[in-house]
């Protein structure tokens, strides 16, 4: 029911169509995040307009609210928020870790508390993949413990449990039309996550994800822990670079040999006024966008920019109408995907290693990260 | 440049064709309201899909923020919001009545304190023309004051000094490719309302607004109201009762001789998460909505409900996504257009009149009006 399918290399990049039960990924592939099945202020006709074709949602999220059972019996994740490509949940862990209030972790799970009501509850393996089976997208993540990359010691610990928690996660899996990716770990120290990378690869999923990563470090430390991990991976799996990132880090991903990825970044800058564009991110309240007739990028293929000036979206934003998030969340998102778009052209006609240097310093001016608050779309 | 033709009756109910330079608006019609230059979380390719063909816009609300001036040299209101179909702002009067802060009434105009940041403003007759000739709507209404309906010497002079507004307004008008209305006051005196009548229908304006209903007298005393005024209008002028309404005002308004309305009911229900559906107002935040697989209205077209669940949006509501308010205006305003298509097909074959008990008993359950906030959107 999966299949990967390389169909051009540059170097470590590569090209590919990932086969799931809800049609074809075309890889490197960019995953808008629907935290709480939705693409915050998105209708499901935009998101196919932008031309997205995986969407992200979060099982600590739809676990808590409405519940994944009330998700499986009205027919699933796909059916309930009418999305009818490829999907992909997360573990849940992430969220337990950097959302819940007083958590407490032992070898066999972690018990916290709902940062909507305070309400106790506790995630295993067992009940990740319970709740990610009640979900039913077509990608699903191990259980996992991402640790604070700076605490060596720690990251060890998080590490080994991650290992014994993504065998309890594949021991309990049941669905054949559920891909389980096991995710690795180890901080920022190098024997780790080669220790991570090879015990995850040893372990019979159609795909690997690398987890720990833009949480605290910083961008070399990421990009070196790239450079030790994916020479470590198989080829013949998609490799998904979790909660990342800024274009720029959707480019050296990619170098690195990166499949898929997923962020918050576009639709969460664009509910904060900032669009990516040609000369850099913008705030659009600034007042001298008032009377500002360009689009948001005169490149730009999306709704928003082929219909609306700078100065009605500053406008919007000014008078606190909802339209301005929906607005600039489509530019942003459609700027990341034809990003990834033109990284394909590229990989496939063989040019995109040498146009690395061209592409990072169109976008240098977009490249800052934002603060990690933990996968909340 | 504008025409009105009336196509069918049916006693004093009319189907007519009203030309305007942004197209022809089908009568009797509905408009959604655009406070802002915007029908709050919609975008005009919404307004499209739920065929909305007369959108209307703020003057207070556009004079304050952006500015007219502004508006103006983006294009205009229909290239600012990019909705290029017929458009109507009203005068700014209700407004500053209603949501000003301080307002200090003279022969001459109204001064008043900005609601958004205490400043203050003048509007004369004058300066509503100027305001609404820079945002350059199709229809556009003279300055008006609207009286307590239950003020009665008050209503007089309110009324006396709107027919002075409304000459002035007339006078100072510039631009032909604006259809100017007067509008008629008179609170719920049935002679002041003959009176005005009268008055306004002597002016040369190619239609007329029927203004100072729905600001608290009954249901009865506003049919009442139109049962007194319309007999009065000349038959070849399109007939407007501003701020109206509910499904039943609608088609109570129709069956008397209205042939356009606008109110922000559809929009604001929305935002609280009120639905029209066949059994009446639902308010999806009900636990009991929670594995509703049906959608807000079997019978209805929009796309929300050819597309989700009432478990859906009830999720979205609970989960405080702004998709749920798009979702909900989306249908709240289909029900009334398709309310108003309907209509027109009755006339037009002659059956409206016979089916008005049948149309009532329909929406029956819908009929509750709101508080009025001055055309908030």
């Amino acid at each position: 029911m999966f299949s990967f399918q390389i169909t051009a290399k540059n170097s470590r990049a590569r090209t590919g169509i990932f086969t799931t039960p809800h049609g074809d990924l075309i890889t490197p592939v960019f995953a808008p995040v629907g935290t709480q099945a939705t693409v915050k202020t998105l209708t499901p006709e935009h998101l196919k307009d932008i031309n997205a074709s995986l969407v992200l949602s979060n099982t600590y999220h739809l676990y808590l609210r409405p519940g994944d059972e009330l998700v499986r019996d009205m027919g699933g994740l796909h059916k309930f928020m009418q999305w009818h490509k490829p999907m992909l949940t997360d573990s849940g862990g992430f969220q337990v870790f950097s959302l819940a209030q007083t958590r407490k972790i032992d070898d066999d799970g972690v018990t916290f508390k709902s940062h909507i009501d305070g309400s106790t509850h506790r995630f295993t393996p067992e009940k990740s993949i319970a709740i990610q089976e009640n979900l039913g997208a077509d990608i699903i993540m191990a259980f996992d413990e991402c640790s604070d990359p700076n605490d060596a010691a720690y990251s060890k610990i998080a590490m080994a449990r991650t290992h014994r928690w993504a065998e309890r996660s594949l021991k309990v899996k049941t669905r054949a039309d559920q891909a389980l990716f096991g995710i690795l770990q180890g901080g920022v120290d190098p024997h780790l996550r080669a220790e991570s990378a090879n015990f995850i690869a040893s372990l019979d999923t159609p795909g690997i994800a690398i987890g720990g990563l833009s949480v605290g470090e910083t961008k070399e430390e990421m990009y070196s822990t790239l450079d030790v991990v994916t020479p470590l991976l198989p080829e013949g799996r998609p490799r998904y670079l979790m909660g990342v990132g800024t274009p720029e880090d959707l480019i050296q991903g990619v170098l690195r040999g990166i499949d898929i990825f997923d962020c918050v970044l576009p639709t969460r800058l664009a509910r904060h006024h900032s669009a990516f564009a040609p000369e850099g991110r913008l705030n659009l309240m600034n007042a001298s966008f008032s009377r500002d007739e360009r689009p948001i990028d005169e490149t730009c293929d999306c709704y928003a920019c082929i219909t609306f000036t700078r100065a009605y979206i500053r406008h919007l934003i000014v008078a606190k109408e909802f339209l301005a998030g929906t607005l600039i969340s489509i530019h942003n998102l459609r700027a990341l995907i034809r990003l990834m778009e033109q990284i394909r052209i590229y990989i496939a006609e063989g040019s995109f290693e040498a146009r690395v240097p061209e592409l990072l310093s169109q976008w240098a001016n977009n490249a800052k990260r934002i603060k990690p608050e933990g996968h909340k779309g």
